[in-house]
């Protein structure tokens, strides 16, 4: 990591006149902005400024331009690739107090928000609407991070990720031009799809400054269900035939073994110890009965056992709460300790294969990692649990995270289902799409000729001379 | 229009000796790739050649590039803007022959197919596989084109577009690199969404050379409905609250009360001649009926009248017969006439309104045009009726074209819901986009400095000097 270049002495003077209070080089402030809940060494901006409007997220960006002073945009600090630190200084932009909700259409079922908006603030504004957003990435993530990083969840199986529930941004540009990428119709063939070009660009095409999202329907009725199987692979098994019989399940949960383990402990339960699927159903009473039986019919075909399902709330809770468990008692594994999370997603065909090879590198490492899965999507997460203060545990941590994108990879999957590239995961893009980052390094230069947008996040990019 | 240079002699000679009789100069075949179904004078390449893999694509593409002659790619002449006319001379690139089912992986539930494959081809292909492509956008088209035009039609509702259903593209870019931009996975945050990019790209960007694309459960069962209407506001206010109410209805057509009183005279049928509407469900046998019940009762609450559903499927096909007919029974309307075609998709919200202002155009135009459309996404066609040889008739129908996207346009609507933009929509396109389109254009000059693919669709960018 480079020191980062303090902020020129004119740039400093201009920020301060123009923002006053809402800017600041505070080293407790710059601390608060340096890191993310990634494991990267943390990496202070050398200020932060909060705007309250597009014009004002104009100005910052023309003055960082004039002094050729890097700029990143932060939301809520959840990313979990380093998506803002800042490995080459300047200026952070805290969009948090951008958090008003324009506009909610209920007709079109479309919400209009300032990118400082997070989920939990939207899901309230509806509140009494009938109506709700669903991509859960675990964290109060922003909607302008969360299309920045083009988050999922556990409910993308049925609704989505941040790719399909976008309907339009709009964007600075590094030249300080704004764009609106689309309107609110549902579809459009007007031209190249700028909208998907920038949900996932990780702030380095243009800082987000609205977002206009999808809502859904809240069902009329949920149920859940759990289940155990022998090994993962009947699991999976489980779920592709499932998706194949097109039960419209809204959410798939895989633990394996030691996940189911490390819930006992930490939970006093007594859940037997081999891979669990937990299953979410939305829709009509009778719809939502019907899907949890086909899966239990499914789940006994395939060797599971002891099926449960529930549609009342504190039942549903109750079968639900070792997944909600599973990231606190994965921690209580190894006290002191903390995840670092891979994210391989592979068609689902081969997941059961890519855990397999997982669950092998993890023995190999003699690393504690427990497996939890998105697995209606094929994506999931190994939890390498490290001792932050033990630099051969975190060096062991990433070569066992390289081996699994590795395996992955052989599978046709991706390095990232869902937590982006950020700064640790450049290599293993390259491995993944080949002359394809030429490509994106190109419309990355065509856009951000200077590279002060988020400069080193997605792309290797050269340094600033 | 200007007239088409010839292809240099030595580019003649060149692509003879490589392609044999998969290259051709011949007026016959020149004419048959110098119009789709557009209302677009015709304009002939000067030679059209069949590639028969991505390797030969690579070839052409750096042949054309070498003498600086435009490429056109052309699917299945389907298109309805104009995508596949040479107005600006050079080499039609006939993808048809390249039309093989490379894979179906029925556990991931997506298939690798040639661009030159239909959607009628790939669906064949599907058969007995409990799996099928649930996009349709009327004509058999190719998917390689369905991708360029991010194609849709009636499934879209409940299945989305073909940005949502192709999952990667293979693509040879103007330099002759070739390019996978995404792999088989359901998701991905690795980097730039470049399958998205050319996605609706209209081979501007490059030659999509295969596509992967997602397929879907066929439903166990399907139930249809119809129903009249006293006017389009209650029609779309029954869908309206259809969607709401999260009925995951597969289709919802509507038609005008103009269109219904074609298809009674063109199918002696004694239909009420009011606004129409058209659904069709897809689930499990219960699925399906509750979902026709359900919609019944909010159609009756909006003042619908002759509720009709049916699960056989000769009684489906009687009660679509009207919505299957409205093309030749609109040309019928006007004999001797085509249909031009106007494609605005607006927020539904705004639909009711968006029509009665297309209707009292159509009204001031004294011009005959049934009105059409997929309503549960907000896109409706206007298929106004011109005689080809009556140039100031076709000039009307323009005019009236011009308003109907400008009324949709000001509703918060694109002018294209899924035709495309080609040659005869780049100043809407800059009516919608702004700015926008400078982006656009930025982004083609960094994949096609020399202006050389498919050049003058989507932008209007400058003739090579």
């Amino acid at each position: 990591m480079s020191l980062p270049a303090l902020l020129p002495e004119s740039l400093i003077q201009q920020l301060s006149e123009r923002f006053g209070k809402r800017f600041s080089t505070a080293e407790a402030v710059r601390a608060h902005h340096g890191h993310d809940e990634s494991h990267f060494p943390d990496a202070l901006p050398d200020g932060v400024v909060w705007p309250h409007s597009t014009a004002e997220v104009v100005e910052v960006v023309n003055l960082c331009r004039s002094h050729q002073v890097p700029l990143i945009p932060f939301g809520a600090g959840s990313s979990l690739e380093g998506h803002i630190l800042a490995t080459r200084g300047g200026l952070t932009l805290d969009m948090s107090e951008m958090n008003q909700v324009l506009a909610i259409h209920n007709e079109d079922m479309d919400a209009v928000v300032q990118p400082g908006v997070t989920r939990k603030t939207l899901n309230a504004a509806l509140h009494g609407s009938g109506l709700f957003f669903p991509i859960d990435p675990g964290a109060d993530a922003s909607l302008g991070g969360m299309a920045s990083t083009r988050a999922s969840g556990t409910n993308a199986v049925r609704y989505g990720t941040m790719r399909e529930n976008v309907l339009a941004l709009e964007v600075v540009l590094a030249d300080g031009r704004v764009i609106r990428t689309g309107g609110r119709a549902r579809k459009s063939s007007a031209g190249y799809d700028l909208t998907r070009l920038f949900v996932g660009a990780e702030g380095t095409l243009g800082v987000i400054t609205e977002v206009t999202v999808r809502l859904h329907p809240l069902p009329e009725a949920v149920s859940s269900a759990t289940c155990s199987f022998p090994d993962v692979a009947s699991a999976v098994q489980t779920v592709i035939q499932t998706i194949q019989l097109g039960v419209p399940v809204a959410r798939i949960e895989l633990l394996d073994a030691l996940t189911v383990h490390a819930v006992n402990r930490y939970s006093k339960t007594s859940l037997p110890e081999s891979p669990m699927l937990f299953f979410e159903f939305h829709g009509s009473p009778n719809g939502v009965e019907e899907q949890a039986r086909t899966v239990q019919e499914i789940a006994a075909d395939n060797g599971g056992e002891g099926f449960e399902w529930a549609t009342r709330p504190e039942d549903r809770s109750r079968l639900w709460q070792a997944r909600h468990d599973v990231l606190y008692a994965s921690l209580a594994l190894q006290p002191g300790s903390r995840g670092i999370s891979t994210d391989v997603c592979v068609p689902i065909s081969r997941l059961a294969e890519a855990i397999a090879g997982a669950q092998a590198a993890i023995a190999e490492s003699g690393l504690t990692a427990p497996v939890v899965g998105h697995v209606g999507d094929g994506n999931f997460h190994v939890v390498i649990l490290t001792t932050p203060d033990d630099p051969a545990q975190v060096h062991a941590a990433e070569e066992l995270g390289r081996r699994i994108v590795e395996c992955a990879l052989a599978l046709d999957g991706t390095c990232t289902g869902e937590h982006g590239i950020g700064i640790g995961k450049c290599d293993f893009l390259l491995a993944e799409h080949g002359e394809g980052v030429a490509v994106m390094a190109a419309l990355k230069a065509a856009l951000d000729p200077l590279n002060l947008m988020n400069p080193g996040k997605v792309l290797r990019t050269r340094e600033k001379s």
